[in-house]
């Protein structure tokens, strides 16, 4: 694979897309992929039986709900919720979030599909 | 695992060291490992021939010189380093950058080992 000439922007990758809880593919690396996603609101609470997941904040505060505590997250942190561990993640504000899982993530995990299950691994 | 009770702060741990060009672990999802590298002055050509690597910049500016062409990545940026594929990063002012590596990477790749050679995957 030849190397790209140019780095990837996150400031441009956020500003394609504003719904949130949608995750967008934006690069990959040996089998992961790497994706932006905007969180407002609540989320559903999921869990990933086989994946650790996490979630690297770069704008806004991003709170991790878990069964036994909340986590916050804000710009420049990052918090890792072990597999089969059920979370909501909420934002009372919008915030951008990056993600690093393998192709094929469901992001509501285990959850019914519904209205918050996003198209799996849409590149942008 | 039970799910840890607060975020990590990428500044707390920029902050816990000075050394350029030696990456220090600051966690783990599944079977990789997130780093925190200063890059100050210039690093060494070097490959790596099983791992692409991803250099994600969180402050200052990082010059990946390639053997074909250069490719700046400034803060809230990534970019990828195909495998096998020769580069040597380059900072004129010190940055601070993110790798997501598997366990037991060494820094310089196929270079020889030398003063920049880093201990392979120390804590902090």
């Amino acid at each position: 694979m030849a190397a790209p000439t140019h780095a990837v922007s996150l400031a441009e990758k956020f500003g394609l897309f504003a719904e949130p809880w949608s995750p967008k593919v934006v690069g990959e690396f040996n089998d992961l992929l790497v994706k932006v996603v905007k969180a407002k609101g609540e989320f559903v609470w999921h869990r990933h039986d086989d994946m650790d997941e996490i979630f690297l904040v770069t704008k806004g505060r991003l709170t991790i709900q878990l069964r036994e505590h909340d986590v916050v997250v804000c710009p420049n942190e990052f918090f890792v919720v072990p597999k089969g561990t059920e979370h909501c993640p909420t934002a009372h504000e919008e915030c951008e979030v990056l993600l690093f899982e393998p192709a094929g993530v469901v992001n509501t995990g285990n959850a019914a599909a519904s209205d918050l299950t996003a198209p799996v691994d849409p590149w942008i």
